[in-house]
């Protein structure tokens, strides 16, 4: 502080990795996303309900992907009673805590729904953060998989209602009691096997990425990676590898094919493959009876979700549409939700059973993929009219702030210029920049007369781009106009009126 | 895992201490007025940016009052790096390294606003949470008082937008510079006092809470509080301790009294005071200049707010209804919103001023008063219409999910009953708790004759409560109808309507 001889150094202005500022175009994009989405989660009888962004960690459990560690991936720290708090990894793990909590006071089935910041301390990439949202809808106190198949229409819809044509969406649904059955009939049932379980789940779920060969290589001794970077695998053999894979690739041309072949897979060894063979025939029969058997829900052993606390249904929503990755490479845009029946979450902390199903939605991910198929509505903000500073006594300020407080009142977005107000050429610069439709001006002459200037900032620009024919331009709207200060807010509408039309017209 | 002898102990459902989880009306209301205040800010010309929870730790600086101790108030961790990051304490701090790390592309002035969840690791209370929503505005790049005339303007609107009556509101404006001239005045100017000075800022601020006497022994020696803690104070002397009291009394009877006043108290002992108050009095003009001194803004000395950031004029939202405390006293509700001119923040990060002014809304302490005044609307949402299910087979379970469908084609927030199906009674009672306005019916008899038994749970309950001159009510609108299945849309859809129209002539 006193030391006067080093000047200090300057703060560096920068978030720790990971994280990002949110642009006033993503927000309103998004906002205008989770809005559809919530009418259709509303229309299916969901109501809003939150938690906040700390848990116990207890109370999380570790339940993420690739993270065999304690604490990894989860956001951790001590409260001043030296009990470990955490930032939720997802919304599911919290929602089974407050379902928990508040059994008492709950009318079940409990149907939520929820949009909130989700956090996990991994490395970032190109399109992966630390924070991100996701958006949920799940089913408490259901035991049937009619709420499964529910889920898996309401997601449907969800693809539907954003704009995604049917085609360039499916819901896959799977069971993991049909794994499950698959793993009892090659030998690693049982608690002893939980591991190895957990190990084959992951590989399965690696599909999309390294395909069916890389999935062999993640069942067998296991996979080594481009950087040289080896991941153990499972262990298995060669016969238990095929009848993974064979039951990976079960799926058929229809609910019906896939489910037989699915019968010859996981055989008569398994009572809990055969339960979740039948759940499945359960399932595509509802999907179809309600029409959505159409392509937009399928049956696909493929899909199993990365999360440890499935315990029957698996489902997950993929946009099938062609996009370009970081390689360069041709590749269907993928999964953007996902979900499944997580029947033992809420008992951690009960005497009972409390069934429940539900999915998340990748908020960003969604929107990027919105975004690439071109169904994010344009920007719906019209940027303010600015009302520029010529005379900077506290008169004329006061003066420039009643024509704000006149066109704010007719409901047009207006502002005072707030910067230094020496340089009118920065005004216009101003406004010119953020996209503004109209500036108006008044100096001390226009001020004696009682009139003001309107500038059509629009049509201004497009003058100046348009040297030939100017002149009829000109005639048949004025860039800028003179008008008594009374018939201000009659001719700024005017003018919006005209830019809309010209807006209209120009599409 | 292999020990069976002890039973496991059940993990307990709970929140840490200061979180609390939201319910659907809470989280209704809260979108509600958040869109009310957005538009406000949206006409006054503000664009929504957000930053994430997350920001490195020095970045942040140590800003909040009453936390002396590095660290306190605040929650941080070392991110894999062993860099200190921190949850974000309010959204100012981080709004300026925002600015600084993207000055190049920022067309200044910038005018943004941004509601988001802040982080205290403080000790909770009633209505005192460590997780709670601010509502921010900031107009950065923008020097003149004009833009904290502006700032106060809009809190105004925004107060007048949600219902708030004039005169149950007001918007307090006072400056800094008039308090650093009077503790100029009273020999405590200077880096060697910015200690005291912090002191005697904080013990103003707590004019609300311990009255003018309190006030004064913070200002002095020091202050007993009822549990015996001991707060030490600023160490004034007299004369010193009646200056900055007359100080914070000097509000007079309108804006040009209280400048007066403050000129006789400040004297002629400091620049700053004088330029403080020259600044006083054009905001007093412009806010004249737009008919805001009809008692929506005065120029009141008391405020100071608590934040040590602020360089130049600060500002309240006070809502001036009375409430009962937990104490059982009447008081004033008070403070909702608060805010001020941080012309130093951005400037931590970078080489050059960047002038800045905003405020910030306490969400839920604004929803508070809101619901204490009556002005929180109904909540929107109409309960689902429930389809009971009465057979279980797939079959009948599709027909149910069509009628489902139907309805919500319809535009009908509709759900299957998703719990266990096999008590009907449960299911009816499910419905009536939800506040269900309809139930669907369909048993194995009904379904052969191809009708649907339609019975409506509102006009049921009343009836059931009114037992005189039932037969009336049953002859004007019967609580059950079967109708033919091709029937069932608009059956709902006319009991629906006789139940909005006995809602509005029932108000």
């Amino acid at each position: 502080m006193g030391e006067k001889k080093k000047k200090p150094q300057k703060l560096k202005a920068r978030l720790p990795r990971g994280f990002i500022d949110r642009s006033a175009a993503d927000i309103r994009a998004t906002e205008a996303m989770i809005g559809s989405i919530r009418k259709v989660f509303e229309l299916y009888g969901f109501d809003p309900v939150e938690t906040p962004l700390f848990e116990y960690t207890d109370a999380l459990g570790k339940f993420l992907p690739d993270s065999d560690r304690p604490n990894e991936g989860v956001f951790s720290l001590t409260d001043d009673d030296d009990q470990w708090m955490s930032l939720r990894y997802d919304l599911t793990a919290p929602l089974a805590r407050h379902i928990a909590e508040n059994f008492n006071d709950i009318q079940l089935p409990y149907r939520t729904y929820r949009a909130g910041w989700v956090f996990r301390n991994e490395k970032p990439g190109p399109g992966r953060f630390r924070q991100f949202m996701q958006f949920d809808a799940d089913t408490a106190g259901a035991a049937g998989v009619q709420a499964d198949a529910e889920m898996c229409m309401m997601m449907a819809d969800t693809m539907g209602t954003l704009g995604i044509d049917r085609g360039d969406y499916v819901i896959r649904v799977n069971n993991r009691k049909v794994l499950d059955g698959v793993m009892e009939a090659i030998g690693i049932g049982g608690d002893d096997h939980a591991e190895t379980r957990l190990t084959v789940l992951r590989a399965i779920d690696k599909l999309d990425k390294f395909g069916p060969q890389g999935v062999r290589l993640l069942l067998g001794e296991g996979r080594k990676d481009e950087s040289g970077d080896f991941t153990k695998g499972a262990g298995l053999d060669e016969p238990a590898i095929a009848r993974v894979i064979a039951f990976v690739e079960a799926a058929g041309a229809d609910g019906a094919q896939t489910i037989s072949n699915l019968e010859r897979v996981v055989g008569e060894d398994s009572a809990r493959g055969a339960e979740g063979i039948a759940e499945l025939g359960q399932i595509a029969s509802l999907v179809a009876a309600a029409g959505y058997d159409d392509g937009r829900v399928k049956i696909d052993p493929s899909v199993v979700r990365g999360l440890e606390y499935y315990t029957g249904p698996v489902y997950e929503a993929e946009l099938l549409f062609d996009v370009t990755n970081e390689k360069g490479q041709t590749v269907q845009f993928g999964s953007v939700a996902g979900g499944g029946r997580y029947d033992g979450l809420v008992s951690r902390f009960m005497g009972q059973p409390v069934p429940a199903t539900g999915f998340s939605i990748g908020v960003s991910r969604l929107m990027t993929a919105l975004k690439n198929l071109g169904k994010l509505g344009d920007d719906p903000a019209q940027p303010p009219v600015v009302v520029c500073v010529m005379d900077r006594d506290m008169d004329s300020m006061g003066h420039y702030q009643r024509f704000v407080g006149q066109l704010r009142a007719a409901g047009i977005r207006t502002e005072m210029f707030q910067g230094n107000p020496k340089n009118f050429g920065k005004q216009l610069q101003y406004a010119d920049r953020r996209g503004s439709p109209i500036a108006i001006i008044q100096g001390s002459q226009e001020r004696a007369d009682g009139t003001v200037q309107i500038k059509d900032l629009i049509e201004g620009k497009r003058l100046s781009g348009e040297i030939e024919d100017n002149a009829a331009w000109r005639a048949a709207r004025p860039a800028q106009v003179s008008v008594p200060e009374a018939d201000l807010v009659a001719e700024v509408e005017k003018i919006l009126a005209a830019q809309a039309q010209d807006r209209e017209q120009g599409q």
